[in-house]
């Protein structure tokens, strides 16, 4: 039997009580659709309290999509998308990108999931060649595909040689509350303050039924951003539902609650795993993840009671991931399970 | 101020208590993402109870997708669809069906909303002709976007002679529970037996939250997408939440009872239209729309207190939609008001 | 047997003596590939010459090349392309501009093959409005598919409205020669006199073995056009057999011999048929083409003898084009073969 | 001064004197436009003569489109693509390749060019997740971008392993007349024999004006083709004079007769400089290319009389490729000129 609450990904788990409310609440009567109502109005103010009063918002269905069309949105079809190769956008989006923006996505490679100068330098070259696609966005995911966290210090070199070559930086921040959590920053000091263009601002991960804002700090990039999203398929005609789910993520900082219990489950999960023999923790915990390297007899017999990923075959590496509501007694007993079948 | 229910559009509505309901239940605990979940395993099993075990359903975030992406199932880029001049595909979609797909819409003029054989086959024409794009689908919206209905006659005549020519038929289905509802039939009665291929199944101008089914009864056509639907970026990670709406909507013919009931109130507004001179009512109402022709001066001072669409500025054409949640005094209320902004 | 020269299209004619001299004189010996050498560069000045200094010139393979990339130049996927329900962009292009620009063509019924404001206008509707294509450009072809030539005035009516609303306008000059010879003016007074943004400058019906030329005069839009070509696949390595054609084209007015030759056995065609009864003319003959409208059965026995094409089945009206090696003598012959079918 | 022959690359060379009395041999008179003419029936004979009666032929303009379009007929945009990390396809194109399949493009690392079972296999994953580009195609280019040529054996096993796994086979082969003539083998035996399904046949680089061919042994394939290749803008109208090249390429192997002279020069170049020292030859010459290491200083003083390209800055590595027109007496020159700027 596969456990109520699992460590397969933070999109497993449900929807947060206070969001569920949100939705009911904003549920009756009649309001304009595709974004001209009050709740997404309000959304959108409050986007611009944290972010900036000049920060363009648009919400968007999932994660694909939010990453995708921010890519649209910076670039022609000949244009070319620096990023890491674990990258997201990368990996697992069945060539979402390639399809909707025509880029090709020119990869680095990294241990740790964080691209750095050296990396991005290599893949930036060809500018003016008629033969070569021409870079012009980089895009780093923060909390990255591997659970490290940048550092302020380490996007702010990125961001810095972006703009000296006329280049845009885009935020995968499928869990930029993580980060933020993390970093100890607040989200505008986590993102815009660093000189990110454009973020993805990540709602499903944190605890929302549904739903993914791409924020725009380089507003001349956003002018015609609604036709994008219209023709990228993804204009809600229901919009209130996205934007009551928003309004309360970023209220009383309930986002900052979400992210800051999960990256402390994940945590005490990392923590316990010190003490068992057998497993090897590649990299430190910093967020709502821990990567273990385990025996592959254990995996299999692991995975009967708890579903979870697979990340490197090869490595026998598997990832956990803990939730807003993941609990302290689902950590024991997950650690129990581990004991045993380790054994 | 305007009314909590107007009469803008079905997609002005809210959520259906049960469906809000329904959310709710599914709202806790883990799950595995993107459809590999019970929630999504039953809402599939109520489909095929419902339109024959051979059929496949895909559920995505909306309407745009739900028609962009199953075009995409049936075509090559080289392929082209016919439509009516007036189909949402063609005019409401900010041209998402020819970036997804690359295919050209052929488009057939109307008076009623509805295509039939003539039209058809003056758009069917340079097969096989390499210079031309080659017709590889007919789509039909079915309540049309005239708010008329096609018989089944009018269908079979068109599946008829597409799949004699090599054709496939996609029903456009945003309001098919209202179609259905007005021709007394079945939802399979309605769409499969009458040799569509594939439907676009609408949930939310249903009642439902968000979410669009695209329902495969020529499955060999549903072979790959999965992939059509994460490359198109519309795979949702919380699965379950789309699911356990349908399955609610399929349950004891909630979504009969809705349509139903919309169409009952169209059709009392309609009614109640008839002694209002001054008002020319273009087509009969049989669905939930009533379209009417009344003076420009008169719209505008409506507006103020009702929030809804000229169809047609040159003929000072109005739209009026009911919905599921519409009440017999809201039309009462709406008809005074227009009776005062009449006088 | 098929006459060598025949009525079928200015294409079906080989290449001009003299430019299969310019190719011949540019055969031997190495220049740097892809347009970096010294034909091009002569043929480029050429054009601003002819054209002025501030003209920017591509060479691309094809007359679809020429124009879809005008297109993609122009416009982002969002846009649409307002033209003639004719044009041979929408009709014979098998769907090639919305594979590769994504944009939607809005097409206007037309008699004569021009379009107007009053058309246009009809079709320029829907700017801001999210759900809507954004109409960006008006494609004008000169000479129209339909054998006729726009006055100086009715093009200028149609860019002044284009520039008073933020749209480009195009001109698929396939048969620009022609028309400029039918007029009376110089190559820039028919094109950028007239307020054309971007101008496809047709060889290969002119007499070129192949090759067309995009032609900015709104040079902001070439700025990148290089990486459009090269990633639309009309890069053409030996760059310099393109160019030397064209700079051969336009030494001593040799595109204007060729399209007044051209013109003028169209002329003759023209007048020959006066003369035989049972044989509707629809349009003047005004540059290289003849439409006709004969009995359907002397249709198939004249093509035992002249390949040619129908151009409208239900009217049973053909197309007669002569090129810029039709002789006077191949006139009589099809007119006396034309009078021996007749009879 | 630029010398009249170079060594930047076999397309900086111009045409053969018996392609261009070809061309002009099939210069005059009518025939119909498109391939519809006795000049490309006869091309098309001499392919199946050639390559088999079961061949399907299709020519374009250049080399990117007969790669893009080749991978279009054998993918659908989810698909992938797997090739080496220097494969002109990868590197050269501008993002063609994304662009008009919507495909990504998975690189192989690699030292000389080739790529192997180790490396395929570590790209061939994810098949069935959707989350996961679908692998479709193993394209090799032979010779490949760095001089070597693919064994008998090697494409064999490569063949072997992709027709076991559902993959097709394309072959760039810009310059497959070069490697069957360093192979010892015919055409037929250097291609279809070794299991490939689909080649893009070079001419350009072999002597021709312009013009490539897309061959199908795996003719399922082709079917619809010929729309791809003409919403793919490469349908040439005067298609007679890429048919009336190849017809002549083809006749008394003329083809291999320029591919040994061309290989020739390089393996003489390739002899002349062992004995010159301060120069690193990394790899044997085995076709029409010679790579060498050079000190920085002396490339830029060699390229002040002869245009060549850098194919490794870091490396200070450059490429000198013969052509069908190199003489002796040009290599002689050569290595003078190179000895000169050494001291």
């Amino acid at each position: 039997m596969i456990k109520s609450r699992s460590f397969a990904s933070d999109n497993n788990s449900g929807v947060h009580p206070q969001i569920l409310k949100a939705i009911a609440n904003a549920g009756s009567g009649h309001v304009v659709a595709y974004g001209s109502d009050n709740y997404t109005d309000r959304a959108v103010k409050k986007f611009r309290t944290i972010f900036g009063k000049d920060t363009e918002v648009f919400f968007v269905f999932n994660g694909t999509a939010a990453n995708v069309l921010a890519l649209a949105a910076m670039t022609k079809s000949y244009h070319a998308v620096i990023c890491s190769q674990f990258a997201h956008l990368h990996m697992d989006e069945c060539g979402a990108p390639e399809k909707f923006t025509g880029n090709k996505l020119l990869t680095i490679p990294t241990l740790d999931g964080k691209i750095n100068l050296e990396g991005i330098k290599k893949q930036f070259a060809g500018q003016g060649d008629q033969h070569h696609v021409q870079a012009k966005v980089i895009s780093i995911t923060q909390v990255t595909e591997l659970g490290t966290v940048y550092s302020v210090k380490e996007i702010k070199a990125i961001t810095k040689f972006a703009h000296e070559n006329d280049l845009y930086v885009h935020m995968d921040g499928a869990r930029i509350a993580n980060a933020a959590a993390s970093l100890g920053l607040g989200l505008k000091q986590a993102t815009r303050d660093l000189g990110i263009d454009v973020l993805s601002f990540g709602g499903t991960k944190n605890g929302l039924l549904f739903g993914e804002a791409v924020v725009f700090f380089n507003t001349k990039l956003a002018h015609d951003f609604k036709f994008i999203r219209k023709q990228g398929m993804q204009l809600a005609s229901k919009m209130r539902f996205i934007a009551a789910q928003f309004d309360e993520l970023l209220t009383d900082d309930l986002w900052l609650r979400n992210a800051r219990h999960s990256n402390r489950m994940a945590q005490l999960l990392y923590n316990e795993l010190q003490n068992i023999p057998g497993i090897k923790i590649p990299r430190k915990t910093v967020a709502n993840s821990v990567f273990a390297q385990i025996p592959k007899k254990v995996i299999s017999k692991l995975q009967k009671e708890y579903f979870f990923y697979v990340w490197d075959d090869e490595k026998s590496e598997v990832r956990w991931m803990t939730s807003f509501d993941t609990q302290e007694e689902d950590i024991f007993a997950f650690v129990r399970a581990l004991r045993k079948v380790l054994k």
